[in-house]
């Protein structure tokens, strides 16, 4: 085959059909810049005046306060001037901001999977066009939540809507059924040589 | 050594000035998220109030319309309210913003070199705390700017100035010199099917 040739799919669906085929997407690997790239993809939503849902399945607080200030901006000029898309950010850390009960530290896996469930109600009611699962692979691993029955539940969404999920060792029944899998390799890291997370970088 | 254990360097500074150590950071590798996390970095730094300048080395205006439009928002929402940090973003492709005469295709070695220059006198002037060099691998790739010559300006720069360089193939010369180094690497990505470009997701 030439190089540069496109390998045409044989799976009945036209061109635009194929065009428009929601992803589920990928980013893990043990370096810097998993959620840091999934935050980047919910500007380029934003943009298309897409409904953004980040759900942050984890405890801290401090990390990533930068992309959720900078996301809520761009959500409040949506809500002011029409510009863009909504955007939810949503942290399991104290709870989740749905629940009316705040959760307690010991009981992570609870809060975890009532996130898993919210975000299956969400799918099955297509509320957003963009859905970033930030750290969610964490709860699969630590056999919380089903990877199998999340593979099935992603497979099986209707309509048109993206799933980015970030973290570090994603289950194999995730990567089989995603379309796009990008692994973040640490090459060098200023931890390494003592330096301490600061302000801007870490978050 | 225990594990967990920080190692302290002995490069005779304080944790303070260590901690406020100006990082050059390069995202490299064939994978996506390259661009997509350093402009993720950027919203980090726009809500610390950081100066971010964004100098994009390549030609084509479609790709990253989003990322620029939604930093874009966020600069005028500083300007306006003086929320987060002003935001500026150079593209090499018709010309740099700050050029008066609009450069020819075929001259786009003399426009990566120009921007360069400028990337030089900003950082002699300490004019950003972020700079996003985008797609600036290429140009030293392809011998237009002498990738040693960088390393030394980045390394004697002034100031708390961060530097973030993306693209495929980083010379050595850069990720000697750099503190954080992330390989994207592909795993599985949509186009091996067929799959074309999509709105929201590549640009």
């Amino acid at each position: 085959m030439p190089a540069g040739k496109t390998v045409k799919p044989d799976d009945g669906l036209t061109t635009k059909q194929r065009r428009q085929q929601p992803l589920v997407i990928v980013n893990t690997g043990a370096g810097k810049g998993k959620s840091t790239a999934a935050f980047g993809m919910a500007m380029r939503g934003w943009n298309q005046g897409w409904s953004i849902g980040v759900f942050q399945f984890v405890k801290s607080a401090k990390w990533k306060v930068g992309e959720q200030d900078a996301l809520g901006a761009l959500g409040e000029l949506h809500e002011t001037t029409g510009r863009g898309g909504p955007v939810e950010w949503h942290k399991m850390g104290s709870g989740w901001s749905w629940a009316r009960k705040t959760q307690s530290e010991t009981d992570q896996a609870a809060a975890a999977i009532e996130g898993w469930h919210e975000v299956v109600r969400r799918l099955a009611e297509e509320t957003h066009q963009l859905y970033i699962l930030d750290e969610f692979t964490y709860p699969m691993k630590w056999g919380w939540i089903d990877p199998a029955e999340v593979a099935q539940t992603l497979v099986k969404r209707p309509g048109y809507q993206h799933v980015v999920i970030t973290g570090r060792d994603c289950p194999e029944e995730i990567l089989e059924i995603a379309n796009l899998v990008t692994e973040m390799t640490k090459i060098k890291h200023p931890f390494d040589s003592g330096q301490r997370g600061q302000k801007g970088i870490e978050w």
